[in-house]
């Protein structure tokens, strides 16, 4: 029987500014990768949703970022990596403490944005990740790409590969950049087929037409573009539908 | 045999900057408030300052405050109370968990400038405060002034007295404010004196001359003034010469 | 013939975040209130937010505010006269480079929330806010409420009195307590009705049935509400049908 | 007669904390580089020291950066460039128009850390600067190293060279890392005749013994390390013996 998890991002609202329907998610996903204050997400936001994902059954997972604010954590930064390791280990445990306040816990690790996509290949920084999480809780996993260089740098931690149901992938399995034309799946028929593909046979049609292998327990979907939640919901229709069991990793 | 505790906040650099000495504090005090990152304080400051404090076998407690850099913490701000509870369970949060990567715990929490200063008077924000340490964690006590609101609204929590050796009181047992002549003893002699007379006696002489009563488990000492490190010592040097077993209140 | 001014706030998003219809509002009024940076807006939204106010010939005003981000400036804050003459400085001078980039000026300023009520009541920071518009530039005059403390400060400088269509009024000429049921006139008809009362009789209905004086020069309308643009056309409508000429107070 | 100009980074505190000594180093210098806020600086520093700027005829000069307060600037960030053109702007405007309210101008834009670094050898991200500072004011110089991609991208503008006297050169005039032992020169005797082999024969002498041409307007000295203030005396003090004119280049 296949199993999958489904995940997005929620809480990246900050103070008077939403982003994305955290509510209408949660009654859709498994997992909640929560913002922890340093891209968006303030301590109200950050307990509101812990309380709905408690509430409803759903894993709550730390969506720690670089600090940046205004540019949403989506540039690359040249953080030192005792730093940020600092700065990892505090979101994880202030969304921890809260998570806690509501009688859940932080179950996994998702870095965001740019620093999601610089560890997927640069040691260093995926390093000071894994120091972060193996110092607060070695028994957390990451979630990442396949293949990524946290993997080779998260000795004694638990990586688990997530998919995109709504991107396009190279014959290699690797993502197609969005600046091609074509990254981006918009419809959901489309989307929701594929990540049923990926769920039950691990494969995905690459931009060749090749179905190439791809292994992943957690399937992502977005959370802040237009019609996000409809497409969140086809897709958990779909698995659903071809008996595929929906359920987190962590 | 009388037993009083030296408090001190700590960690109050932020990024580039300095303020105080740390480390030469840490070989003085045996509560050390660390600063959240919300007035002071970043990540690698807080992970520092646990380290040397785990170390030495000092007490590690939650300086919690206004979120504001800017003014560091000094401003008073009408928060509303659900916020507030929110961001002191953030910071309180994010320091425990830096504090037990490096095998210590937040023992206490005393909140900082113009936030220890409202909930003195602000039943208020007290509660909100109150909320947040019941949330997180009951038995941790909250370090404020005698006759403090946090008194009044911290059903089911410890509420922990401090008094300031080198500050002046009225004969009620009051501070006397930083704006009148006098408010600030400067004498290091003095100032140990007034220490010992706290600890031994309980009382302090307040401005009329007269010895009132001041009951204080511990005793505050500052940080960032100059010559601060030298009166925290004479303090230290003339509590353990009359006798006073110096041990933290948590 | 009667001569009023509707204005409203714009550019309140930040980085990914938005708040409100910019390029709508600005298709109805004729004066921004353009954040800067302090409460909300960031230099590329106020860029963008100058460009569409310089190309549609609407006046840019300096919307200023307490330095929070995560309180949207709606806390009140006790900042110290200097600091925040130089914060509104900073603010005021920082959007009036951007509009000149775009071939604009700052023509006003008007402060934001919480800064904005303080300053009703408080000759303090009143004071503090004239300062720095003497300071930069005297011409630029104050939107502020009628009676208000600015009146008493701002020797040299102009200040101008506004009125808000959709809020309840006290018998003496004040706005209603948004905690007071009633505070806020909702329905589209009644709004467009009471501005055009005031824009040409100069008189509004209190909550008691009484028509009072109400001198206004401006018209403030509400850009973050769900309807705000469909009110302000209203507005907009009713005034040019009842041959009110919109204009610019600066 | 040769004539030089001492430039050195100023007004880098933040709220409470301080960093170098602004006023010594106003005495010393021609030239102050004032931080605008986004790395350090706040408003009412910036006004302080463009007040002690205006008093002794020290030029003033934008010390533009990436917004990082926590970071101090000096970790390179992937800002888009109309963002950061916008950024730039907005940190300009708000310096000149605090100088103005002291009777200053700014007079020229010098990057700060990662961001001067970076447009050494970016070209779009040097065009950025280049296009905030036409759209502010075409008149004002930028200041960066000799060979600079900022002089390709200049059009319009002037570009000015500045060197080190305190840094190691290669024999290619170029600086040697700081990574790199002996990048850094110490010894206050060496600096002083450094910056006059600079000032007066326009050539350096680079780590390997050669003497090579080293064209360049203003030498920077440092303002934060420890006895910067005696070094930058030092190095006033022999230009001055030398006979060279010190002036500031705008």
């Amino acid at each position: 029987m296949p199993v999958i998890d489904i995940n997005a991002d929620l809480g990246e609202g900050f103070g008077v500014w939403e982003l994305g329907d955290d509510l209408a998610l949660l009654d859709v996903i498994t997992s909640a990768n929560v913002a922890c204050g340093f891209h968006a997400g303030d301590p109200l936001i950050m307990r509101r949703v812990c309380a709905g994902a408690v509430e409803r059954g759903v894993t709550i997972g730390a969506q720690v970022s670089y600090r940046d604010l205004a540019g949403f954590g989506r540039r690359e930064m040249d953080v030192a990596a005792p730093e940020l390791t600092a700065e990892i280990l505090y979101q994880l445990a202030a969304l921890d403490g809260i998570a806690r306040a509501e009688d859940g816990r932080v179950a996994y690790v998702k870095p965001h944005g740019a620093l999601y996509n610089r560890i997927v290949r640069d040691p260093v920084q995926a390093r000071a990740v894994a120091d972060a999480v193996r110092a607060y809780d070695p028994a957390l996993p990451i979630l990442t790409l396949p293949g990524s260089a946290v993997y080779k740098v998260a000795e004694g931690l638990t990586v688990v590969a997530e998919c995109f149901a709504d991107r396009a992938y190279t014959p290699e399995g690797r993502l197609v950049s969005r600046r091609e034309p074509g990254a981006v799946v918009h419809d959901p028929d489309a989307v929701a087929e594929r990540a049923v593909r990926m769920a039950v046979a691990g494969t995905v049609v690459a931009v060749d037409g090749a179905e190439v292998p791809l292994k992943a327990r957690s399937v992502c979907v977005h959370g802040d573009t237009p019609g996000a939640v409809e497409l969140a919901r086809a897709v958990r229709a779909a698995l659903a539908g071809a008996g595929v069991t929906l359920e987190s990793f962590a």
